[in-house]
């Protein structure tokens, strides 16, 4: 990535996307997802996903989500800001994923008709999830045809869209807008990027309302040329699904080590780079005075806390023994 | 309250506020609360509710109230629009009515200290509620005594605050600020006013911001006359009361009668105008083809829907009769 | 007025705009206007003015208007609040008009493709104007087509419609949607009404937008028949164009008599209610000694003041003659 | 810079600024301006600004500016964004600063009291400005009284702050917070860093604020180690200053070559790193066909185009030699 940024810095460019890297990504993109599309660069993941929602969601708007979703509790209302207050309306869901019958249902709760909520406007879905699952495209077919049906456009918080492909061995295309999404968070920090995230945009109509939001929100960088090019160098050669796919493998060693903890239990499936388990609050103890980090995703009950473990393309097996040591310890 | 008009339509005056009338709502309603406050008069309990809270939320805060609060289903996210993106974060209930401990509960998951997520800055409570029951003036304490220990401020929806206080008894000051409340949106078009709410505002400090925000907002009505008088006619003589105390009588003399409707359940205390029931089908649709209007609260189950129906300082005897037949034929 | 509110209290109604007044008024409308209208009724122009902005313009858009406009002085920033930060870009102007040569210029400025400016989206004319001038349908005409050749929709100020229509004698039509408006600011409070404006959208595909808009504002009055029926009674029979004309006549006679004070010269062609004069700052002080309440519109300058004085439905000779009693004491 | 993030990249780190470098440039600044600031990175001059004003702007205040200046002209509105519809309200300037005069002037005509109009709020100077000259302290604290005498917070733009202190020889805190500056966005990408700039609150009540609506507008970088690494390289022995000041000697020189060009007039005094010059339209055709860039500031008028010539820390000699060819051509 380092080495990346150093060649773009060679030379002078012209700011603010109009450099050659930046242009680009649209044709990189394009090839990747199989159609046109456009790509905006910005630099976090509430950006991205803040800035695509305000595209599609009036100010009367309301989103269908997780409750758990990283832009209900990670972003301070970050989507309420880009998109002038329209409203997340939180769904329980199962495994970390929406689920079909509970989505129709809250829908059928808002009729639609009644300017006296917010008009539904859009259903925004991550891929993988908050809990490491991954939607498969016929779950994301389903979803976004309920969605169609009501007028809702679909959004996809793909901060880990890597692991998901990793998981799921198919296309970029198959797991977006082939299911249905109308606009894609695409993430890169997490899977190794410094700080590049992008908006990727299926419909092209929307591309130049996008273009002015991000400018007017302060997310168009001048020397744009050093995002791009780590976006670009992100995903060359398939380097993404490689990264992604290394940290889903030690994400599924790490879970056979916590298997093997004494009263420790899986709490959902291991399908990408997390693993959710029920620890003994004792080995929780021990892990964090090792210096493990990660976060509790519920508060302790009955002696035991629900956490998130969370592997990377930086994770190596001996950090999976260290674990393992530390929680025996 | 068209007397009322009438009279204030006599002769010309200065506009936006500047004449006799409305100059003398602060005078009356200090009066009124015992004192100083600052009345800004609304056309709208949307409006009231929206501009209050404005005024003691930033756009990354966080409101805390009944999931099935006004503001929360009834009026599109003008909360949300008028704070520019704050988040409503839905509470549980019993009988419509906030409890402290799930409050306290829900405060303290948001640790205060993160900047992730909106940051708590006020509670929003119904007096009356929803459901048509009251909070004592030491309930009121408990919850904006947990409130203010963490900075939040406390805004009333008042829009019945005239069938709380007759049911209560007290003074309007023991039901508002000496129990901790910041701005009450003081309601008088459920009361029996054309187009007549008003915004209390107990902190004087405030007050210069909410008239720059009242104004922003189209709220500022030139020939404010009209509005203030129906305020002032209102007041007056505690015609309020006396007209609030009317309904909740009438609403109690329906309680019996539903009582006496076979399969028919009281669902919550009846303590102002409205009876929360819960009524068989083929009653509910018995009463709906004589012409009655009421709205379900929820939707049938096992053969009954909970119904809400409320009395007004229009309600009379013969209606409460009328109910009844309709409800047997 | 009053007689139509009394008529509209008469029995009970639903509330919402689901009443017959508020119904039939779209049938009213569009029969005045031609073609089918949506009409939305709101307490103030400022209110009606903003919404109608917000229906046309994005919270990244630019609004010409001229400097003077109501929008820009009056309204505390209203358009940028229910835009959501879209920027007012005031053109200087002749009589109180936008020329067509200075709006061309102003837009050629900005280029169109720089997302590095708010984007130029929406002409914003008052007819009547501030200065009490009227734009004729082909002065209109020039200048929404310059709007729409760069893609620029037409909003118009019409809190003072009917003096513009008295002097123009041709259809509302003709000085509306014929002459390029796409969405107009209706007024009825300064021709009469206790408190009534109305939007009226000539786009239907707008209304619904705009239906939502106006609930999130806290601008749907629940017993909106109140409203309804004062602009129902304005229309009728032509009562407005009356009133209207009778305003302009009074101003043409006050133009007159100002004319006769020494020293003092008319601004601006009186073409409606308004009488833009030049006095001596000896006689504004006598004028105003004697009651006499009306604008300063400039600073002093070398003893003369330029003011604005306005007659409405209510004004009658006697008032004129005191105007003139007053400048000569 | 890019040695500066590669050494950041060492090892892991807490994100969100938790990291030690983050956490230290606190204290690193606070030394800089010579008392306790608040520091927040973000990634763009146009959100600096933006946040910047946020936190002293009100919904419905007003910001004195420049026509000209950046916040006006190359931000599409973002502080309209930020400040949730605030109100630019453009100055009239001379070499391109705000003069004291014409501040009190426009200050003047918004009494202060008028609900009416947007509430002026602060004061926004460019330190150095657009056109290259720079406030003195005199001249700021000039300025900065008359904000105060009024109840106005100052903002600076200081997106070239180091290149107005290498003109000045003052002090940082000379030049900001002792001449009566609230709040600085504090520039470093146009002095060399990739991209890293900084909102420097040297009022700590604000700074909490602050962080929340960083947050909520995407602006918290995970990964901020590297941003706060280029700020502290930036800083880091006088670089910044070095830099600013090779840049400003070089439009020194550059100057002098423009005023040896047939036809060629400075049109501002060179202070910093920009030559303000009238150049034949010729000319200006020569030196674009032969590569250079540079910006139109106004169109071409009687022959001559008024263009910004910018100099950088990466200008050369060579640079200016060549522009004097392509100028002789």
């Amino acid at each position: 990535m380092i080495e990346a940024i150093r060649r773009a810095s060679a030379g002078t460019a012209p700011p603010y996307g109009e450099d050659d890297i930046s242009i680009g990504l649209k044709e990189r993109f394009s090839m990747l997802f199989e159609r046109d599309v456009e790509v905006l660069p910005v630099i976090t993941g509430t950006a991205a996903n803040a800035l695509a929602l305000s595209t599609i969601v009036p100010p009367y708007g309301a989103i269908f989500c997780l409750a758990s979703s990283h832009i209900v509790v990670d972003e301070c209302g970050a989507a309420e800001f880009f998109t002038h207050g329209a409203r997340l309306l939180p769904l329980a869901g199962s495994d970390g994923k929406v689920m079909p019958a509970e989505f129709a249902r809250a829908l059928s709760r808002n009729d639609g008709d009644s300017i006296h909520q917010p008009k539904p406007a859009a259903l925004s879905l991550a891929q993988s999830t908050e809990a490491g699952t991954v939607y498969t495209p016929d779950e994301l077919r389903e979803l976004s045809a309920i969605a169609r049906a009501r007028g809702l456009k679909v959004h996809m918080d793909g901060a880990r869209f890597a692991n998901a492909l990793a998981h799921l061995g198919c296309s970029p295309a198959d797991a977006s807008w082939k299911a249905g999404v109308d606009v894609l968070s695409f993430g890169a920090t997490k899977g190794g990027a410094i700080a590049a995230e992008a908006v990727i945009m299926f419909d092209p109509g929307l591309a130049r309302d996008l273009a002015y939001r991000r400018k007017k929100a302060g997310h168009l960088v001048s020397k744009m040329r050093f995002m791009s090019a780590q976006l670009e160098a992100y995903i060359e050669g398939e380097r993404w699904l490689r990264m992604a796919e290394h940290a889903n493998t030690l994400a599924r060693k790490l879970a056979g080590a916590v298997a093997e903890i004494e009263g420790a239990e899986i709490a959902c499936p291991v399908e990408t780079n997390m693993v959710m388990a029920r620890l003994p609050d004792a080995t929780v103890a021990k892990l964090r005075s090792a210096g493990a980090r990660f976060y509790d995703w519920e508060p302790s009950r009955e002696g035991k806390t629900l956490v998130r473990l969370v592997t990377s393309f930086a994770t190596e097996d001996g950090d999976i023994a260290a674990f393992t040591r530390a929680a025996r310890a």
